[in-house]
């Protein structure tokens, strides 16, 4: 018998509780053992919920109670989660958490305390998709060449939407805010941060890397235009904000931004609320996983996974993918400036004669050369035009360079946006 | 140190020897341990082979060899196969197998004579996609509601070309026989019987039913007509070879066919030489896993990993899944002319009058109520037509009922021919 404390019974806390006991029938033939949710920690006892354990409002009476096997910690937040963890973990608990943010902060921590103690956190990378099982166990064979994943529900639906219909990114906002997949403040999802928090944890297992989100490149979907939308279709990408883990040599690049996909790519069929994780690995080739990201029942699918992974007895493989580090490989970081791809430039200009030559002559300058080209009369403004090119591989910095230099152009209307190009 | 002896070692096991030997850096800090090939056991030691470890043309070099902890099976085939894995778990060691006709017959035995020893087979199916690892460890919590597999790269080759470029069955085929995707003698791919082997593993995973590859629904690709690849594209399906497994009540369907799939299903997307499994889940809803399933390289990924679980003693996870029976939900088989599904019905007829009123005579006889219907004058033979239908959903008995009977009237030209439809 496994006996769990859940922290913090929310809408995925009150479906780990149901499926543990709608679904005993096959989670006990599958693990051998009871796994029974005997105690809940909640803020506000009074708030109604449809679960039938008990509730207290006190941590100590999951965190000091010698019945309890395993913690769950479904609260959310950063310090106050790492303190609990820290505790059930020297009470000499397991621990399962889908708490993203705690682990892009303190998982290499989290690892070192834990020791030979189980800590599960399939449900804090795309819901209710095993990929952390996948990454760390089944592709373990491979150095992985690549990870590129659609790990944000909310994103996904408004670029799908502004794909399929048309419509500016602030009304499908306003939607899916109606719908409940966005947040009132939605910039945590928008802004690309929490699939950053993902793909740090997803960098860990496939690199043994230890970084911080405020160390890579973050950038939201918030200035994706109709002008964008349309060059994407023209040219036969799909717009998607990506997760993106790459080596190149001794450096690992870890990014999250929009980026123009070409249509054919399995990734760039994912489409609305769902995730999709596309890896390279130098052995397998490209597998790719989808489902859904988030919501009660899919998270919670991955909690008790975990869960009944520890009654297996099966949670023995290193939490983060490596018993002993990759010190040979000695990966690290690279600069935000050394990322090199392809990008995609939109420029408002007032339009008149010598505006093309001047602006070939930036790129040119910063050893940009340009694949595709597409001019549009401004619909709104009369005498503008917008400007759309896709370049050739060129290096970060060269092109923030040139967008600053653009923008400084007297012609130049507004400042110049782009996206990258993942081809 | 874990020491590992290759019983043939042909493309996956040469495969397996490099990845051991290329990846050694990551294995080891991922494993904590070393994983060693010491010893390969093949037929004929004068063929030319790009490896450098010691070969025998003995087994027992290999079984009783005390210096060897990890039997690697990679000779396929059936009976010579249980033999070999049999003598080995008896002496102790575990054993990984890529051997899936081996499995579809002897899995429950080997579980039981295993007990505590491991058995890997992640290789057996779908090759470099870790779906035994994402069924029985990643959706463990869920009821499976539904398989529905692209699991043979062969024929999903032969399919999307069909679809894509309207080149005839047979054509396609020699294609694929000049590329090295098919056999010379392709009957085991094409007729679904290597698809079949493959469901039946994951049937046992997700439903713990004992079944034999004998009792299931099995049909194959051979007789795709240039007019059902016409009638898919006018309804919006793609056609694919797929591996089935369906929970209804307490009857659990298990079938391979080909089956027109609604375009916008993520399962319709996967092309060519690529597999693609989707679940559902109970709990988490849909999930799909998609990569390579064949080849020398991607198969060895799946082989290694398993090997990386016996070195980390994650290897605890039930065989089979399933650590106690199921008893209570008494799962069995459902008899093959139970199976309710949507049709897609071809007949060839001598064009005249009356003609449609008998056909739609016969289907309502047999509760078949139309759902779709085209007719094609056909263009190699005159005063013939083509009619397609598609139904709604009935009963396969009532089905091959009115097929019998429509082949019998004296204006259908051929037998039809019938596909069913996944919606």
């Amino acid at each position: 018998m496994i006996r769990v404390g859940i922290i913090g019974v929310g809408t995925v806390g009150s479906h780990v509780v149901k499926i543990l006991q709608e679904n005993e029938d096959i989670i006990t033939a599958r693990s051998g053992k009871r796994i029974i949710p005997v105690m809940g920690v909640v803020k506000n006892l009074s708030k109604k919920r449809d679960i039938t354990i008990p509730l207290s409002t006190n941590v100590d009476d999951v965190l000091d109670n010698p019945d309890i096997d395993v913690v769950l910690e479904l609260m959310g937040g950063v310090d106050e989660a790492y303190a609990i963890v820290t505790r059930a973990l020297k009470n000499g608990k397991a621990v399962v958490t889908a708490n993203k943010a705690l682990l892009a902060y303190h998982r290499y921590e989290l690892k070192d305390l834990a020791g030979n103690t189980p800590i599960g956190y399939e449900a804090s990378v795309a819901g209710g998709i095993p990929i952390i099982k996948a990454l760390r166990e089944g592709l373990s064979a491979n150095h992985i060449d690549a990870i590129k994943g659609i790990m944000n529900g909310t994103c996904n639906f408004i670029l799908t939407k502004m794909m399929n219909e048309k419509v500016a990114f602030i009304d499908v906002l306003k939607e899916a805010q109606a719908l409940g997949y966005a947040e009132a403040d939605p910039t945590f999802d928008v802004g690309g941060f929490d699939a950053a928090h993902k793909l740090l944890i997803l960098a860990s297992i496939a690199y043994g890397i230890d970084v911080k989100p405020e160390e890579i490149l973050i950038e939201g979907i918030e200035h994706i235009s109709s002008e964008d939308i349309c060059f994407a279709k023209e040219f036969g990408y799909n717009i998607k904000l990506l997760t993106i883990a790459k080596k190149s040599g001794d450096k690992v690049e870890l990014r999250v931004h929009p980026a123009l996909v070409p249509m054919g790519q399995m990734i760039a069929k994912v489409d609305g609320v769902m995730n999709g994780i596309s890896v390279i690995g130098d052995r397998v080739g490209e597998t790719m996983y989808y489902g859904p990201g988030a919501g009660g029942s899919a998270t919670a699918s991955a909690v008790v996974s975990d869960l009944i992974d520890i009654a297996r007895h099966t949670q023995n493989s290193p939490m983060l993918g490596f018993i002993t580090p990759l010190e040979k490989s000695g990966l690290s970081l690279m600069p935000k400036e050394e990322i090199c791809t392809q990008y995609y430039i939109r420029v408002s200009v007032t339009d008149k004669i010598g505006v093309l030559s001047q602006i070939s002559q930036i790129l040119g300058k910063h050893n940009i050369s340009i694949s595709s080209f597409l001019q549009k009369q401004d619909a709104l403004k009369a005498n503008s035009a917008v400007l759309l090119f896709s370049t050739h591989t060129c290096k970060e910095r060269e092109i923030q360079q040139a967008l600053a230099e653009l923008g400084a152009l007297e012609f130049v209307e507004v400042a110049p946006a782009m996206i990258r190009i993942e081809a």
